[in-house]
This record gives C-alpha cells, sequence and structure tokens, in this order.
C-alpha cells in the first residue's frame, strides 16, 4: 500500500490553502496526515468552517495583517474558481513576501497571462518580476464528479498526474515546492508549459468528454427498442456522458481554442469518412463503391494506432492483455469468489469489463490478465467449477 | 446459474448449420449441449472438420441428395458471410422442403431483399412465394472480436439479445422456431423489422465503433507527454477503438447508408457546437462570446439524456448506482478479497472501473453498488482497513 511517511514528506510548511472546495479541502487533508501545518481561507465562512471541522486546518478570519502574520506561509495554494484566481494569486505574492505561491485551475495560459498582467499594471515593475518568479501554476489531474469540501479526501491525488506549470521566470525553488507538495499528497509530478498544459487537456481529457456527450446525445431520441439491443462497447464509450453539466461547460469555456482545435481535427477525419459512404445502398451483390473500404479501414487503423499510445500500467504504452470470460451468477460474493480463486491460481487481475443483460440471472466478467497467464487460468477456473465461457491469450487493451 | 435444462428446449431438430465460423459453430455447440441433433456443412472442409472435431455435430460431404436426405433438417441456419448467405438461404428453401430457414448476418435488409429478389427470379412464382414464408433473419448480437470455429463456445449467446427479423410473409411457424432458437442458446429475442434492424446497430453499435476509433485516431499523432496525463475516462471512450478493422470495415461497409445517416447527424451537432467555440482565447476575466456556454451545456445534458437511455442491468432505463472508491494494492488477490468482503457485507457489485496509474503500487477500484448501500459499505470496508479513497451514493452510471 503506498503509505505516505512523514519522514519522507519535503514540504515543510505552514500551508495556506486559499479555497476549501474539493481540491482545496483534499490538499489541506493530505497535508494533515502527514503533519504539515496548514492554514485555511475561503470567501464563504460556511465552506471555510465545514473544511476546518473536517480536520483540514486552522481556519483563518481572513487574510489581512490583523488575520495572518506575512511570514507564516512558505507554501500558498489558491484553490479558488479560474476566473478569481489571478487576483488572488497577485494578492497572496504581494502579501507574503517569501512565500512559494501555486494555483490548481484547470486552465493555466490564461490564467500565466492574467497574473503577468495583473503585476505588470504595479508602479514599482522591478518588484512585480521578483515576485513572478515565486509563482508556478499546476494541475492536480483529479476526480472532479463531486465539489465541495465534503467530498474531499486526503487521499484524492494518489497515483493521479499533477502537472506543474512554471512560467519562464518561475525559480528553480517555487517549482521544487510545487513538485514536492505533489509528491507529498501521492501524486506524480509532470512538468509541461501553461500552453501545452491547455493543448494536452483540450485532447485527453475534454475532446473525450464531449464525443462521448455527443454520441450519448444521439441516442436522446431514439426509439427504446434500439437501445434494448446495447452491448458493453456502447456503454464503455458513453460512460462519461453522465459527467455535470454545468461543470463542464465551465472547462470547455475556459478552454474553448484548444477544444475547438481538435474538436475541428477531429472533424476533419469524420468528413472524409462521410464523404465515402453512399447515400443508398449499394446491395451485397453488387459492387463495393471505389474508396469506402479504404476509408473505412484507416479510420480503423489509425484508431488502432492512438488507442496503443494510450498509457496502461505499467509505463509507456499500453500493454495488451489477454482475456478469459467467465460466466458469473448474479448474487453477492460471487465475483469476489471469482477473484479470490484467480489471486489462489497466482493471477493478478488488470482489468475487468462486466457485462449484464436483461432479465438474465447471469453476468459475464471479462477479466483482462496476462496473456501467459490465460490458458492455466482458464483451465484452473474450470476445474473449479467456473462455466469460462471463451478466453484468449492474444492482444486486449 | 442460467443452466439450461434439455426439457425446456422447444427445438427438436435436426438442425443444419451452414457455415462453422464463430457464430455457426457456437449455435452447433449449444444446441448440442441440449441434445439436439445438428448437421454441419462448410464450404471449407478444414473449419468444417473442426468444428466436428469439437463435437459441433456430424459435418455433411455436401448439401446435395447424396449427402442429406432432403427432409433431414427442420431447422437450417446459414452463417455465413453476408455477401455469400442469400444464394444459400434461397438453395436450403427449395433444397430442404420442410425446413424453416434463418441465417446470423449482422445486416438484415440487403439480405432479405436479395433473398426475395433471387426467389422471384424463380419460372415458379407461386412456389417462391410458398418458400419466402419459411425464411426469417436473425442476428446475434454477440462477441465477435475473435473468428473462427476455434474460438466458438455453446454459452457465447447467453444473455445477449437476439434480433429475429420476420418479412412482411413469414410464417408464425418460422418466427417461432427462430425465436425458440434464440431462447435455447440462452438469448433474448427481440423482434425488429429488417430495416429497423440496420438503422438500430447503426446507432447503437456502428456508430459508438466509429467514434471511438476517430477519437483514438486524434491521438496517434499527439506528443507522448499528453498521453500520459489520460484517465479513465479516455480509456473507458477508446476501448473499442482497438477492435479488428479488416472485420469492422466489412460491418460498416455492409451498412454504409445507415451508418452515414446516423454519423451525419453527430456531426450537425458537431457543427453547431464547433459554431460556438471562438477561435481565439477571450481571456477568464473577459466576456464569454454570446451563446458558447448555451451551445456547450446544450451537448452536455443531452448526453446526459442519452446516456441515461441505456437499458443497466435490471430492465428498461439505466439505473444510477452510487460508488465507493477504493486503493487497491497491486498484488495478486487483493481485489479478490476487497470483492469477497462487498459480499461478505451483502453488497453486489454492479459495475467495477479500475484505475492503474503509472509507477505507483496502487490502484483505484471505483465500485459501482446501490445507493442505499454506499454508506455501510464504506464504513464496513474502512472498518476493515481499507482505504476508502471516496464514496457517494449520488447517481453514477
Amino acid at each position: 500500500m503506498a503509505r505516505i511517511n512523514r519522514a519522507q514528506a519535503a514540504t515543510s510548511g505552514p500551508v495556506l490553502i486559499i479555497g476549501t472546495g474539493l481540491i482545496g479541502t483534499s490538499i489541506a487533508l493530505g497535508l494533515r496526515s502527514i503533519a504539515v501545518p496548514v492554514y485555511l481561507w475561503d470567501a464563504s465562512p460556511t465552506s471555510l468552517a465545514l473544511a476546518a471541522d473536517m480536520g483540514a486546518g486552522m481556519a483563518l478570519a481572513g487574510l489581512n495583517e490583523g488575520s495572518v502574520s506575512a511570514d507564516l506561509p512558505s507554501l500558498v495554494v489558491v484553490a479558488a474558481p479560474p476566473d478569481v484566481v489571478a487576483p488572488l494569486v497577485v494578492q497572496s505574492l504581494e502579501r507574503f513576501r517569501g512565500a512559494v505561491v501555486t494555483e490548481v485551475a484547470s486552465v493555466k495560459d490564461a490564467i500565466a497571462e492574467e497574473v503577468r498582467d495583473l503585476l505588470g499594471r504595479r508602479d514599482d515593475d522591478v518588484e512585480g518580476t521578483e515576485m513572478l518568479r515565486r509563482y508556478v501554476g499546476s494541475h492536480p489531474m483529479a476526480g472532479r464528479e463531486n465539489s465541495g469540501a465534503s467530498n474531499a479526501h486526503g487521499d484524492l491525488f494518489v497515483g493521479r498526474p499533477w502537472v506543474v506549470c512554471p512560467t519562464k521566470v518561475s525559480s528553480p525553488e517555487a517549482v521544487a515546492a510545487v513538485r514536492d507538495l505533489a509528491i507529498d499528497l501521492g501524486a506524480v509530478p509532470a512538468e509541461l508549459e501553461s500552453g501545452e498544459h491547455d493543448r494536452a487537456v483540450a485532447l485527453i481529457s475534454h475532446l473525450p468528454q464531449l464525443v462521448s456527450s455527443l454520441l450519448a446525445a444521439q441516442l436522446a431520441s431514439a426509439p427504446r427498442e434500439f437501445l434494448s439491443l446495447a452491448g458493453s462497447g456502447l456503454r464503455d464509450t458513453t460512460r462519461i456522458a453522465s459527467s455535470d453539466p454545468r461543470l463542464w461547460t465551465a472547462i470547455i469555456a475556459g478552454n474553448a481554442p484548444q477544444v475547438r482545435e481538435v474538436l475541428a481535427d477531429l472533424r476533419a477525419d469524420l468528413d472524409q469518412l462521410l464523404a465515402a459512404l453512399p447515400p443508398t445502398s449499394s446491395g451485397l451483390g453488387s459492387e463495393i463503391p471505389p474508396g469506402m473500404a479504404g476509408a473505412i479501414s484507416q479510420v480503423m487503423t489509425r484508431g488502432n494506432e492512438g488507442a496503443r499510445r494510450i498509457p496502461g500500467k505499467h509505463g509507456d504504452t499500453a500493454r495488451r492483455w489477454g482475456y478469459v470470460e467467465v460466466l458469473v451468477p448474479d448474487q453477492p460474493g460471487q465475483l469476489g469468489r471469482l477473484f479470490t480463486e484467480l489471486g489462489a491460481i497466482g493471477v493478478n487481475m488488470e482489468d475487468l469489463v462486466l457485462e449484464h443483460s436483461a432479465s438474465q440471472p447471469v453476468g459475464l466478467a471479462r477479466v483482462m490478465i496476462d496473456p501467459a497467464d490465460v490458458e492455466p487460468a482458464a483451465a484452473e477456473l474450470a476445474a473449479r467449477g467456473w462455466r469460462v465461457a471463451s478466453h484468449s491469450s492474444k492482444g486486449q487493451r
């Protein structure tokens, strides 16, 4: 178990968290669990009190001189909505002269630019540049479906990427402090230029969300009997279409030009495919229109290529798993029994696809395992009385 | 366990299976397991011998008089590639005058039309119409990644939909025989007009496949560091992008006009969204361009609606599950232990999403369960020493 040892914690604190929503409170709780001193502030007294009650840190009455000493925090984390982040960052840089300041918004370039603008407008320009050295934007790529302090948890970032976006003038010490914060919370820091970050999340997060929503939207007015034929492919591709519209509207709006670009690339490919499909049937016996097979095959093959590049469990490129499909009675504990027996056989499950079907008291569990384990596992499971529906040691992702 | 009782089998047979690939051999094996007499034929002697060796039935040397008696089969199942299905159906109707004839191709309208055409071209037209009464197309919606008799299994159809497409003149007895076949193999029969079937699979099977492939294709040339930020959303939406291009090119080509129609609908929605996204950043502080938030929100909301309509486990509309997220050490048997304990608590797992992360010895298991079970399950798991990262009784699909 990836337990964090206090002796390993690089963040000494005190850390000031501005904004006690899901992310801010989760950071605070994670830091508290490794005994880092944490101070909290939020524009909403209720949110602030809730976070403090959860043990996330000590609530400050305000950020002014009477409430907190200027030399108190060594690190300030602004975890507020994107449209108010930059002024809070600048305020923190001005007030806490010894502190590194980071923020954790899901858009990075626009915020960095706004911070630069606000500091540039000051009279003492040299000092503004000096302050900019202490600012490093970042973005923990953690779950987002439920917001608010009440859903916060100190383990929220364990194993997730945490993008760190230094500006050109960020000091190495400031960058190190933000990387240390990520590592202390169990996250995996990844350094990216802020514009790169925005293009990356447009591609790997915002595009899949919109594509899934666009796909699911086509089902909204479909006949019910069509939907009763749905299989696991449709369920997989539309799972994230259930995400919160309000939250995602804000996310997409904040990264609109980058999202537009990746959407336009996809549309160009879609147009090419559409142009190759005939509007009326050519019949099965007759000739296939020229170009159609090639266009479909190209989309499928490029899709194969892209899918292979998504990192799997153990590093860079997706490892290809074998699988065993087992029929499982729909009763509590039956899946547990299956996986316990897989464990007893010494096989580690890499992934699982469950398929339930309408009105059947049985489900199909496709267990992804190391290809070398497939044959022995299938034989051993069958010997233990499981109904093995199929198995393959050929590549599956 | 959904075990089939021989006493319940409605198909008496003998059944003649023409084409011993994955589907044909699986049907044969399923029928043999409930003691229905099965005869096999395939254009490839090797495929035929393999199916017979697997115990799928008795291999016929041919379909002519010397090889098989005209009154032998009560049911003929043509399980051949789409472009040769219709002539084999007509040949079977002519040769086996007492048999119901079905085929199991994934395209239905073009085949029904070709069968009608071929029978209409005969001299004895009345007899052709009479023969058409014994023909009923069908389509078992079963797994397709691995082809050939060697991957066949009698349980392939258990719990899966099996579409039955009567023509206007199909006799009730013929329709009943095909429904009985589906039920005997553990499938759930669903009656659809052949054109309806083709539109249904275009929407719920072919569209998700192409959308997933188009999405994954965008990753083919993306920087490697972008892909290292991928989360479960991207993995879910691109899982089926790893499907076989050769097989899917044939499937899409066979249903091109219907696929074109659903793709065009999606493109219209995509265009609407694209038109609302500005090509350059408007900045976070400045005004959001009119229409943008509404356009994004509409896609998300319609996506919510569509996703809700996909049937879940227990009937018509997707039930919304709560979840518990648990950190699981990456060692054999640990997931088994988790699910065994869930079973001991009396909680039935409805679905599971596993998230592995780069270079971490721990994975995150999101276990979907009944919302009412969430709080007690989270408390009980924590009490048993599991690290519960988060939980929610609010709706998840």
